[in-house]
Parts: C-alpha cells; structure tokens; sequence
C-alpha cells in the first residue's frame, strides 16, 4: 500500500493484531472459480506479517503442514515455522482444526452420521492440540462449518448435539488431563457450506457450552460476518458473550448484508457497527461493563482480484482500519457533549438495578409509586433522544468532532 | 370455510390446539394502515374456537382487559369470560404480558432505560401473573419485543442483560414463593418493532436461561416466523430446545423468507420445514431424542384483506394443516422405504456414542484404527443419499406415497 | 440539538433538501405500538423545516388535508398551508396519493381485486393531481405499497401489470392532456406491507416503464432502504437509473441489512454505500455517466423512542450526514492518490469501448490479439487493487485524508 | 433411486426436461471444500440422462471440451458427444460461455475493468456460438456471474452497463448476420461470486434489454434461487418476463430463503412457490395471461454428499418433483371449489380493464359513482378471501383434495 499519511495510525506488537495463516495464503479459488493466486509459504507469511506490525499468526493443522506429508515432512515444516517465529518475534496465539475440506468430511466431523468419521475427526484434533501445546497456543478454535445438513431429515439434531458434547467432553478432559493451558473457543455459523449448520450463532454456542462437563474452559469465538449472515448485530452478540463471561476470542472481517460468507477486510462491511464493536471491546460497556483483552484476530479472505500485493495491502487495511475506529472510538468517549446525550438517553443509567437494595418483590408488589400512582401516559411521552446520540457517534466516526 | 372433503382430518380437544385471543381478534391495522375489522368480543372468540375445534385459548392482559378498565369493569370482564371457558371447556393453558404496545414500553420494559417504567413493567406482570395463577394457566411467556434498540451506542447490552436477568429471577422467585404450578417461556425475535431485540435466537435465550437463579421454571416459547426472520432453520431450534429440556411452548405460525414478521397461518410459509418440524413435535428425534408433549400454540394474525368470515376460515385451517402434516408425517415414519433410506444415510445410527462404552480419550489416541490405519480417501467416497431420503419425505408430504 | 461544532456543515435552500410531510410528522405507530407523539400541524412543518435548512416540503394528499374533511375544510388547509409556503420560501417539488392507509385499498388501489377500488384510486390520485398542478410540484410519486399479494394464487401478477399500466397510461394521458409540467416517478418496494409488492425491485420498475405509453415522463423513485430490504446495491440500482435516463426522484433514509422497513436517518444504516452514493449524485461515474440534478429528498422516520425535539434532531441529521458525506466525497475525488488507485485498477479505463473505433464483430473475429495470441492466465495474473482503493475511500469516510 | 411406487409420474421426452451438463457433472468442490466426485464423462451423462427421461442437454462450452484441449481434441470431443446425442436423441436446445471459473474473469468478462478480457470475452462467446449454431441450440444464455464487484468504489456502473450493452448488442448483431436461429437469455443474480453482481434480478436485466439494439432477440432465463437470494417471489418475476414477452428460458432448482446459492433438487427449497409456478407455467395466469412453452430446464447440483448413484436419484427427484406439482395444480385448476374461490377473491375480475370500453380519464373524472358516491368505508369491509384460496391450494398440494 502506498506510505500512508503521517497521521495514520501505525500497528505494532503491543496492538496485539494477529491474522489466520489461511487468511494471507487464500488462494482464491472459490465455488465458481479457480485459484487466482499461488500458494504462500507459511514463513513468508509470518515474515510479512511481522513487518506490517502483526503480533500474532494463527492456522488450521493443514494450513501449515500440508495434507499427506510425510511424518519427517511435518517435524521439518513445524522446525522451519518455529525458526521463523523466533526470528520475527510472532506468536501463535490460537490454532485449530480444518474439519470441512476434505470428502472425508462432507457430512461434517464430531456430528457426521459415519461413525468411524467421527472417531477419526477427534483423532485428527488430538494430533494438532499436541502440536498447540508445543507452540503454547492457549486458544483453540472448533468452527464445524460442515456439521449440520440441507434437509431436515438427513440429520437427527438431537443425536448430532449429543455427538458435539461427546467430543468436546471428550477434548476438554483430555486436555485438562494433560495439564495443557489451552481453552477452547466455538465459533458459530448459520450456513455455508451447509444449508444449516448446527450451533448457527453465539446464542446457540453459549446455550450448548452451558451444558457441558468442562464448561468453564469453552467460550465462544464470534465473527463479524457470522453473525451478521443472519442479520444479527454482531456487537449485541459479542456484548451477550463478554457479559456470560465467555468470549474468550474473536474474528473480525467484513460482511454486506445477508449473503454469501464475504469475509471482507475489517470494517468495509458494516461500519457504524465495526465502529461500535471496537468502542465495545476497547472501553466495555457504558455502565462498566468487561472490555475485552484477548488477541484482536483478523478472520478475512483477501479479495480474489487481487496479487501478492494486494494480498499485504489488506492485511494492513485490516490493522489501519481497526486502529482508525479505536482512534474515533476514544474521542467518542471523551466527549462531554456525548456523556451527556448518553445521560440524556438513560444509557448509563441502565446499571442501576430495578429494585432497590433488599427491595423483595414483595415489597415491590406493595409500593403504590410502581404501579397505583404511576402516570403511563406522562411517563410515556418522555424523548429518549437515541437518534441525536447516533448522530453524535457517527459524526465521531467520521471524524467530524 | 367451505365445508371440507370427507378425507379432510377434523381437529378436537385432544389435539391440543390453542389459538392466542390477539390472533383470531387482530383488527389488522399495521405500520402502514389503518384496522380493517371492527373488535372482537373475547367470549365470541371463545364460542367461534370452540366451535371449531380448539383446545385452549391465550392472551395478553391487554387482550381480555382493555387498558383504562376500572377494577370492576376487569372483574367483571373476567368473570364473564371464565363463564365462557366453563360453558366451551376451553381451558387457558398460557398467558402473557402486552409490554409493547403503550408509548411507555418505547425502550422496553424489563430493560428500558428508564428506571421507573422498568418497575411498571414488573407491575403489570405481576398483576396478570395473579390472573393466571387464578386460572391455571401453566406456562407465562415473556416476548421482550421493545427490549432492544436501534443503534448501539442506545444500549447498554450487559447492563440490559442484568435487568433482564434481574426482572426473570425477581418474578420467578415470587412465583415460586406463592406456590403457583407456573413456568416461565421466553420468546425470541430478531427484530421488530426494535432494530435488534435483545435474546433475539432460540440459541440466545437458552443461554441466557443458563444462568437464571430459577433456571429450571424457565424454558423457551420459539416462533416459527422469529427463527426464519434470521434465516434460521426453525425445527432445528426447536429440536436444541428439546434436546435442552426447555421446549416448554411454541408458537406456530407462517413466514416467507427474511422480512418484516407475517405471522401467516402455519404451514403457509416454508412447508418442507413445517413438515418436519411436526414429525418431531410428534415422533420426536428418529434416535430416540424426546417428542412435544404441549399444546399446540398458533400465533399468526388473519390477513388484513380478510373480514370476520375469513378470521375463522384462517383459524380452521391453521389446524387443518397440521394435521394434514401430522397425517402425513405418520405416513413418512411408517413407510420401510423411509426406514431403509435413513439406515442408508447413517441417520439413525448417530446416536451411537463415537467412543466405545468405557473407552477413554487416551484409548481413542491410541487406537490405530481411527486414525494411521484409516483410509480416508476411501472413507470420503461414501454416497449419504441424503437427496433420495429428502424426495421420499417430500413425495409424502405431497401425498404421493 | 446541541449546537453543531463549528467545523460541522449547514445546510441551506441551496442544497436543495426536501422532506415528507409524513417524515418529521409520523406519530410513530407501528403494527406493534400506538402513537407515541401528537399529530403535527402541516404549517408548523414548514415554519421548522426552513429554520433548519431545508429548501422543499412534499406529502400525500391526506398528509395535509385529513380524510373526511368537507370541500371547504380542504381548501382552508391547504390556503393555510401555501401561506406558511410563501412565508418561508418552502416549495413543494414532489406530491404523491395515499392508496394504503384505508382499508378500501387493502388489497392495492391500481390493482385491487376489487374493480370499483382501482377506479376510486384513479379518482383519488386526478384530485391530489390538480392540487400538484396548482402548487407547482414538478415529480409526482406513486409507491404501490399495497399492490401485491401474500399468496401467489390470490394475484394474477400479468392482469396486475396491466391494470398498472392502464392505471400510469390513463393518468400521464390525462396529465399529458392537461399540459402539466408534471413528472411521474414509481416508488419500487420489495415487500412490506404486503408479502410481495409488484415492481419491488429498480429494476423491475424500469423495465416496467419501458412498456408504457407515455414512458417519456415517467421515471423512478428509488428509496435507500427498500432496495437494500431485497439485499440490493443502492448506489448500483441509482447508477442503473441514472445509466437509464430515469433518475426523476429519490428517497433518501437508513436501513440495516434486511428486515422491515427501518426508515432511519440517512448514514444512519449502510454508511458505506450512502458515501458512495452521495458521490455518485454530486460527481457522476468516474467515467463521465450523469450525476443527479434533482432534490435530495429525505423519506424516513423518527424513531418510534424520540420526542419532538428528537424529531427536530433527526431532521437536521440526514441534512448534517448528507453534507458531511458530500465534503468527504469531495476529498476523496480529489485526492491524486485515488487517482492514482482508480487508474491502476482499471475504474477509468471501463469508460473505453471494447471494440475499436469502427471495428466489427467480424473484425474482432479475426483479430488474433483478442484470442489466439492472448495469454489468458498471464492476464489473469493482475491484481486490481479494489481493497486498497477501498480502504482509501474508507480512510476518506473517516476524515483521515 | 428406489422403484417409483406405481403412482407416481414418469417423465419422457414429450415434458421436455432439460439439464445443464454441470449440474450432473458437478464434481461438488465449494469454497470450502475439495471436489468429493470424480469428473464426469459428457457421453456417459447424455447416456444417463436420456436413461431417465430427460429430453435435452445444456452446456458451458468447458464443460464439454476442457480448457486446453487442442483444436483436434475438441473436435473429436464433439464428435464423440454428438454421436452420443445422436444415439440417445437428446437435443441441445440451450448452450451458454463460462466466463467465471478462469482467474482471468475475476473481473468479469464484459465488463472487466480490463480491456483485453474484455475483448477476450467476446471471442470466447463467438467461438461457442459457432460450435450453438451447427448443434442447433435456439438459445444462448449469459450469466455475468463475474460481472460486479465487491466495492462501488472498483466499479463504475454506468460505464460497465455500456460495455454491457456493447458486447450483447455486437453478439446479436453477429449472430443476426450470420442468420442463426439462435435468441439470447440474460441470466440475473444479485450476489456470489462478486459481492453485488450487475443485472441482478429480473426486473434489471428486462429493463437492461429494453434499451437493446436488437431487444427483440433478447429475453431472460430466470433461475429460482436467484431470485429468492434477493428476497423476491420466483413466480412473480417470472409472470412479469411472460408478461414482457421475454420469458426465453428458465432454471429450475431450489433455495432455503436469503442464503448463498444452494442449488437444491427443484422442489426442494420454497414448495409453495415451486407449485405456484408450475401451476403458471403449465396454465398461464387465470385471467388468460401466457403461458410457457420452452425447455423445463434443470440447473441444480447434487448435494456434495452424494455419490454417483445419488447424482442420478437427485437428476431423477427434479423432474418427479415437477411432474407431481404438475398433477396437484391441474387438480387444483379443475377444482370447482378452487374457481369458486377464485371468483369470490376477485382474482379472476382483475382481467377486466378498469375503464369502461372507450371511456377516457376525462369520462372517469366526470364519473360521480367513482368518487363522490362511492362509500370507500363500506367498501374496505369486504373480505377477499385469500387465506382460504391458499388453503385449498395446499390441501392440493398435499394431495389432499
């Protein structure tokens, strides 16, 4: 990307930005398409990365070793990515597993009605959490993209939510059994590649890891796009996961409205909400609710029209637009005119509890101010004044205050 | 309706259908236009429902009470319609609170951000709460529809979150001190009338639920209309329900793809779905995973071109329908094509644990089988047949086996 | 609203910006809640829409004269109102017909069912016609909101399309015939009130009018919101338009990905998409296609949450968004590092036709270059750069450059 | 597939049901995911096909001969598939240019922002053409899959809709010259590949030909889930292209509301909408608008979970699934219960002009029994009937009745 202006900002390691391997090194190629772009060697990435001033490189076990290689090939491999890192100061802060690539599994991994898929899906994660535990990635991600199916019938649900505990039951255990560091992070989707896929948004995922036996060590990792494929707000999901105390990753990227999976650069989809995100997880919520301090992870596919060049020119985009919204965020939140249209909308007020301390419902039941003596009609016409609150935001964004 | 063919199934109290007094007495004014049907008495309602077949019959405070009724006016509103009900044997197996539609519930109820109409909507709850103890309505649903907001600097999430959770377990702590065989059903929405409604999924209410003081009162009321309205497959929420143990009512009714709520007749959106959503609601999971033993709630409103003869051909045929579907999905359960087919496709077999009784992770990790000797090139050639399988349930939902 | 910093743009008649009767006077009652403000006098409008900067004022025919009011009632409101017009320099550039506030247009006015309704609907709209004459409104809208169906078998959608055109022929005939200086311009919509709106699309407008008798003076209306509730483009379906010499009129609101009809402040939806639209209409297409000359018509609602001072908040928004956008596009066309970008991804070279000067298909069948000698996947090796010329725009958008 | 029971349909050549060779042939790699089929031969498919019932077979000029292939590849490539045809009697009535899959079509074809692709484009077409014209396909279809972008910053839309224009008008110029009876069907999308897709639904692609140089050889080929990816009623766009007269071609399949693009076996997604269809293809519209007599084109894919036998059962489930809704809407026009209803909802009235045989708008404003003495409130009570219309259509459906 051409030398952005002086008063651009700059990412360095302290931003913590860290990108998938997949990522940078997507070849482009797509349901109507073939690769538009060679394939990128892994230390390339991680070298590329680190210039831009990432802090972190993520990847599925076959984004870096390819599929077939040869035990010898893999050590090998793993050996040069390490030198690599070391040498760039990067770290791995998250792996996980591609479940979704291979015919093997079409009808999806922990939930697949081929048993022997299933067991060999398992056995394909216990391989790279070994792998994770050397690097000491203390996050590892489960996007069952292909768990779920296009027809009703074809996969009995309940069973298929029973298969998804068994194995991350199953996972948990034997990590915590191993002693490793790592939690788990499930990812939701709706669709794409299947029609419907299990565990489609954060609801579902939290509500899923609720019931299971390692619960306090499984989380969620919502993606823009993700959630905002069914039209959810995506920071409403994100604050759900934040106040259950379970967001415990993220991805970011870019999506246009309810379609195909866009995985665009970070805040060239919904940006009003991108910006809100970012004033989310850099600030918490208004009444003091968490902010977030994991790794800020970019999940994006670089456009297919575009060369190695334009490749870095979106990874930085990413970093820049990021940084940008932090930048507008914090003016956001600084000013005085804000904190008090916030207070004006009763936005802060909102931490409050309802009842008074010690207040019981039967005491509520009992005060006539609540109910009795309560004019609807007069209480009813007050301006909340949300939309000259938004214009206040969106001027901050813009960067017109 | 014109009086349907001898083949044509006809409803009865042992069906179970129930039909919200707000549905067959909506007078069709929406955002664009203004009421097209004069008001319905609530005990012509009654005798209409009766007439036709129904089972039970629901409503909002609101409904049977117009707001502004002195106390006597209520009394003897409800004793009037408790006349009705013993006159039909129309039973009232659910109620619910109207939070939405005065100009105070603007923001909300539970979460608005004004403190004092956030102890009126407690109030009003607990008023009606009183009602249904009084005739044994067993589930009480919650649909937060102006819990939400347009713009997220409007609203503290996490801080809504606490009031919501602080409202839930405030109300069902009183429930359960009085005594009354009451359970709870959160309804979620997407979005409208708000922009984004706060537990707007299936999935979010159940993880909300999660972490309730009184989590096991509280189950979930999912729409169908709702969970299309993100794109969501509609029995696959209401099979995680099932498989959550909170599947404690439901509402049916039609949508066509994601758009403003259409509340159709049920079956008259998506049929496929409604087709296999009423397999499970009847045979349960083809695993063993639980049926639907409730009543059979319709929440949809009569087209705005229809008058009073078409409100209850609207009624007739939301029952017609299912159980023309229940017909039907018998038929698909009984069929040996049917059962050879889904032995095919692996569907029954998914509820056979991945690991062996006893066998551990390390005994996975140790076997070779799943792993070093598996061929998985070999494993992905399998043919599900899933194709075949959905054409056979389709054939019989067209009557054609 | 707070006093705008000083740095931020007023608006003025010469930005020549124009709202609804109906925008700043919706008394906000949805399909789910009652009005929560007071009726708004037409006169009080127009004195407060000039003080903000507003240059035009435009409504339905009962937006300004209330349904049942006498012969004499109408004329006194609407002399009272051009008075208010004369006093502030307001004019009124566009009127449009109500055909789906009463009930009698339930199923549509132009294609009811009902023949006598489609004939009362031409009548309504000659009435407000002569009133548009009279006051000098240059475009008249139709919005066919309730045109269309919810259930294929109740709409005959080719008798439809042709009692539409009978409907746009017999009245731009009569217009034509009458020497008004009058504009027509079709207002599509997907869906919303009805399940399905005929013409929902820009598109299936302007194919639409490309049939018509008088096609010459009929153009389209298009509004932000409605093609984006189809996952459309907006700016693509003005340029479109605009490509079509069809541009008459537009509608300018906020709307988030695809649900109901949001009518929210300008930006306040896709800020993205309203940059590039506003640069569409100020500069044309890079390649010398036609800007937009006509006014910049707000068609939104405040939200349901705001009081009249969040009316008066809202309306300066769109105005204040408008103006902030068009500085920003201002910039970002003149930046020679977009110049720069757009030239290097091909953008200003799409304005060159394919074939040469005075070549042939025959020509080009025999030219070599084009086939036998082309390289296709050295060609398919560029990059175009489309990220980073979008991060400039984004950049651009957010006031860093 | 299993035997058909002995009641259900039989296709043969006489229903003309045709299949584009990708579809069968589609070897089930997606974004995500690798190829789970090996690649099919075209003579084996023209074989099974043929097998099964099918009357016609369609193709990508790469679909049939691989990119790369010398001149003498090719030609005995099509050789041994006409001797296929030749055999089987399969025709070719449809062929159509993939100008998608190479990454030198990343930014389209005719519109690329690069000019040599562009020119490249157009003699890929021309070469097809050729081979169309001896095979005797009276239809080529163009789908700009490519043609679009992702941002509105890369594309200038008017300049791409010139080119556009150009590379239709200069084919149909060619082919017109050449005196091949051959007609061409533009084929909408609104998203995926590209994130907005120029033409992207029926309406803009019949506007777009309206302004045509050779317009009367230029209609549509609507696909289903094309559509519906947007929102729109399938049916709807459809009655308008036969209203226009431009209904040259059409794709069958199916698609599970506002998605990616599914591609599912006909019948398989919208149900209600797919027998509304059929219902209009087969019959026209009640009130005698045309019906359509071309090909009954399949353009699906077999779930990527299915194996060979499943690419014929699923091939096999397309043209049952037709022949079943055929049955239903026949039954469903013969009711007398049906055109009963039909006459109460009016839906048969909407034929009949709405101004009297030679009455002019000037007769209409003369005409008091149209405004000053029609009871509009009187008139708003009717009721059309349409939830009953759309039952019996169901209970139809579901073989019923």
């Amino acid at each position: 990307m051409t030398v952005a202006a002086p008063s651009l900002p700059h990412p360095g390691p302290s931003d913590r930005f860290s990108f998938g391997l997949w990522t940078v090194g997507w070849q482009a190629r797509d349901t109507f398409g073939d690769a538009t772009r060679p394939p990128l060697d892994p230390v390339r990435a991680v070298h590329r990365l680190a210039e831009l001033g990432a802090w972190g490189i993520t990847f599925h076990d076959d984004d870096l070793v390819p599929p077939g290689s040869t035990v010898a090939e893999r050590e090998a491999t793993i050996a040069r990515f390490r030198a690599a890192l070391a040498e760039t100061g990067l770290v791995v802060p998250m792996m996980t597993t591609n479940l979704f690539t291979h015919p093997v599994f079409k009808d999806g991994g922990f939930t697949s009605n081929d048993r022997a898929v299933r067991r060999y899906a398992l056995r394909k994660v216990m391989r790279n959490l070994e792998l994770a535990a050397e690097l000491g990635a203390g996050t590892y991600v489960f996007w069952g993209g292909r768990e779920g199916s296009e027809f009703e019938g074809a996969k009995d649900v309940q069973a298929a939510l029973d298969r998804y505990r068994e194995a991350i039951d199953t996972l948990a255990g034997w990590v915590r059994g191993q002693g490793w560091p790592i939690r788990f992070a499930l990812e939701p989707k709706p669709n794409e590649p299947r029609g419907d896929i299990l565990l489609p948004t954060v609801g579902h995922a939290l509500a899923f890891i609720a019931g299971l036996e390692h619960a306090d060590m499984v989380g969620v990792n919502p993606e823009v796009g993700h959630e905002q494929m069914a039209g959810l707000n995506y920071a409403h999901g994100v604050a759900q996961a934040l106040w259950a105390g379970k967001l415990f990753h993220l991805d970011l990227n870019g999506q246009r409205s309810i379609k195909f999976d866009q995985d665009l650069v970070f805040g060239h989809g919904d940006l009003v909400n991108a910006f809100f995100l970012v004033d989310l997880l850099e600030h918490g919520a208004p009444g003091g609710g968490p902010a977030y301090d994991g790794p800020r992870h970019f999940d994006y596919k670089p456009s297919r029209t575009e060369d190695d060049e334009g490749v870095w020119d979106s990874a930085a985009a990413n970093m820049r637009t990021y940084l940008l919204l932090k930048e507008r965020a914090a003016s956001y939140r600084a000013d005085p005119a804000v904190a008090e249209a916030m207070e004006a909308s009763g936005v802060t007020s909102l931490a409050t509890p309802t009842l008074d301390p010690g207040e019981t419902a039967a005491d509520l039941r009992a005060d006539t101010a609540a109910w009795e003596g309560f004019d609807a009609d007069k209480a009813g016409e007050r301006g909340y004044g949300f939309v000259r609150l938004n214009q206040l935001a969106l001027e901050h964004l813009m960067g017109a205050r």
